[in-house]
């Protein structure tokens, strides 16, 4: 056995033993019976304290995984293997997923979304977007009433060409499609490129509607661990001599939901991976107007060529418009193109002509800047409030909405949900985000709802 | 061999020997040398002429699936059968739907769109639409910023079932979601019900978009010929003989490309077949609203138990906002709602509101009046025109856009696809509306765009 912990991860010691006792077993399919290191070895072998080793151990008997023979030591319990293997085909469950997601939008609109993935009507007190939608409604006729074109609206196309440019990415207006949002770019990704059987590594934690989506597919969804500076690059190596995925999907910039961001060296290495080992990146970069000074991206390092870089107005601008875009190597956008005109024929023309109008006459900029602003206040008043509170914060996100943390006072995230039920608001619970359902302690923080004197009483005391 | 021709179905005999042919052929797998019948027993086995029998061989032999040795009959090919197979998952492959889609929208600007599946810009000279956008900017913050709901807005929904009870349908409001779009609602259908290897029987000819997604969930896709009442109810009898579909997707109204209706008595056998066969229908309603008075629909027989009910606002309010619906069985629903929320999350709240707004205040009901007003005198100048000229037409449709003719003259539709082009207008060729992708001589008519002076030129001489 070959365990390995990494003590700056933020991740805690036993977890991190218990993950990978859990993966030891699945991958080498040990039988019932098999003897595993004494407390005293596993402590000595990956430098932990005994304590720590016993911990993992009772959280694997308590999972039903090991068996403990008194006086003889710890052995893999009979079925280990097979149910570890049909967890990880079962975890976070389609079911799971869409029940999360029927609860987010159903939920009672009197209760505060503190767990949500998007902006709070606050946010929206601008009128740019009814400016410019009644400006196109005025301007083009078939704006409103025709079909788009396959590609989708050629000035927009450029418009984003010239903005990735500022992210470092040089890419032909060929190189880009609008899509109609950014979950339905993800799907048709995963449509062209996965066949069911195989396997796609997903960062842990990520986005769960992801997960939702991949079962769909029928594919093998692996969770890569999400570290302050992007994907754990060593796991993903050892993960690799194991697998061999088709796509790596990640945000590299605020993740959701960790509100980290990748770096340079963890960007070039993951490149790396890539080629050597021959899968493609689905680079979801949602969030990137989120930003003010650009960082790294992997599809600038790499050119588009293995890179699939995906973004979206939805997050920023307007859900409601559903406006998203891919950028990626012609040939396989074109097949994109294709699988998009068979399933919508086009998106919306007037979603695109609206940003289109907003992105030429300057408004769009304005009104990033400005959510720009107000969620960084929001960010920074949040970390203090919750580090005040004696909460345990992943990472301090450099922007964006998600703030990943736990509470020491309360030891799983379905009790954190549960005491903010109490209070009027709705949390995710923190087991979703993970791609094997892992039992946590993490709830995700959207900080643009987080100044809400229910969410400040909340975070000051979760645990009541 | 047994072989049937329908003399009332409007199709030439000689093609319905050739395509019964070719279907014994693959059914049974004949190999290369196996005797067929003689010109003389053919045509007496069948009750057609000789010169039909000559004229099928001459057919299947120039197809390369038939050889003859003179003075001592027909034989199948070596490699018919084989051929024949690979031919029914190649025809009317992925790339030739895309490809006439890529035509479609890239075509040039000042081409006529005579083929084409949606109404002209001279039919948008209304501005309900642009007044119903301006007032949803203005009463609904919501509206244009944040996602709806995973079913879609449920005044609309309650706004759709009132519309279905006109037609016959009850429906509760839990038994109709919103899409985005119609196609989007097809897709879904298919995601949900097949996979790979499936069967699925669809109209032939038909809708060739359909095909393509269909071939994009790599399932067996079978033509039923369309005749003037509707799906060829003895040829689907044969048919499942030898198949067990899990789909069958029909436009009952103003079938796309013929412009039939559907009957009650075929109506009836449909759903008798399905029931006793245990497939679900698909019927694909969109362009119900071009119709004054309704007829019969299966979903109205069914009770909406075996059939899927789509329909859509694209034809004739908007194909840039993408409004479609889905009706069907609760527990069926609620799973198209699942994989619409991880595909998509949810659809436009802005659309959705635009098309209620519409639907509420009466403005919709005038635009439709206006359109079939418009249609139903476009419908009758060109039935006019075309019988003037000579032109065959498949059957004269009560209304819609569509006329399936050809012309006694141009043996092939390529042909008057080139002669259409020769005059600055686009058609599309008859075979893609074929799924096993047959020769046709048939193109499909838009009416709507028929009364310019180009097409009327080319309508009265397409031989040149």
């Amino acid at each position: 056995m070959q365990l390995k912990v990494d003590r700056c991860s933020g991740r805690p010691l036993a977890l991190q033993v218990v993950e990978g006792m859990r993966e030891w077993v699945a991958l080498n399919g040990a039988g019932g019976g098999t003897r595993l290191p004494s407390i005293r070895r596993l402590s000595s072998e990956l430098g932990v304290s005994r304590n720590v080793a016993i911990e993992a151990y009772e959280h694997l008997i308590a999972q039903g995984l090991v068996r403990s023979r008194p006086g003889s030591g710890f052995f893999v319990a009979d079925g280990a293997s097979d149910a570890l293997l049909k967890k990880g085909a079962d975890a976070t469950s389609l079911e799971e997923v869409t029940s999360e997601m029927w609860n987010l939008f159903q939920d009672d609109e009197t209760r505060l979304k503190l767990g949500c993935g998007w902006l709070p009507s606050a946010y929206r007190e601008g009128d740019e977007l009814a400016y410019a939608i009644r400006q196109v409604t005025r301007q083009s006729r078939p704006g409103i009433f025709d079909y788009g074109t396959p590609m989708g609206m050629p000035q927009l196309r450029v418009l984003i060409q010239e903005r990735l440019r500022l992210l470092g990415i040089s890419a032909d207006a060929n190189q880009i499609m609008l899509t109609g949002g950014g979950s339905y770019a993800l799907d048709l990704v995963a449509r062209l490129m996965l066949k069911p059987g195989d396997s796609v590594f997903v960062e842990s934690p990520g986005y769960y509607n992801l997960f939702g989506l991949l079962r769909l597919h029928r594919v093998n969804v692996i969770g890569v661990p999400r570290l302050k500076d992007g994907p754990d690059v060593e796991r993903m190596e050892y993960l690799l001599k194991h697998h061999q995925p088709r796509l790596f999907f990640t945000n590299s910039v605020f993740q959701n939901p960790t509100g980290t961001t990748l770096g340079p060296t963890v960007a070039h290495r993951i490149l790396q991976l890539a080629e050597s080992h021959d899968f493609h990146i689905v680079e979801d970069d949602i969030y990137a107007d989120f930003q003010h000074d650009p960082t790294i991206r992997i599809a600038a390092l790499d050119g588009l060529q293995r890179v699939i870089y995906l973004g979206s107005f939805s997050k920023t601008l307007s859900c409601s418009l559903r406006v998203g875009f891919i950028a990626a190597e012609p040939a396989l956008l074109k097949q994109l193109v294709d699988i998009k005109m068979l399933t919508s024929i086009t998106a919306s023309q007037f979603a695109e002509r609206v940003v289109t109008t907003m992105l030429q006459n300057g408004t769009y900029r304005k009104l990033v800047e400005r959510v720009r602003v107000k969620l960084s206040g929001q960010m920074a008043a949040t970390l203090n409030l919750v580090k005040e509170s004696g909460w345990e914060v992943f990472a301090e996100p450099a922007g964006g909405m998600f703030i990943w943390a736990r509470h020491p006072h309360v030891a799983s995230s379905n009790q954190l949900v549960a005491n903010a039920q109490e209070a009027g608001i709705s949390l995710s619970s923190g087991h979703v985000f993970y791609p094997q359902g892992d039992n946590a302690s993490w709830v995700r923080i959207n900080v643009a709802y987080a100044r809400d004197k229910r969410a400040m009483a909340f975070l000051r005391q979760p645990g009541t």
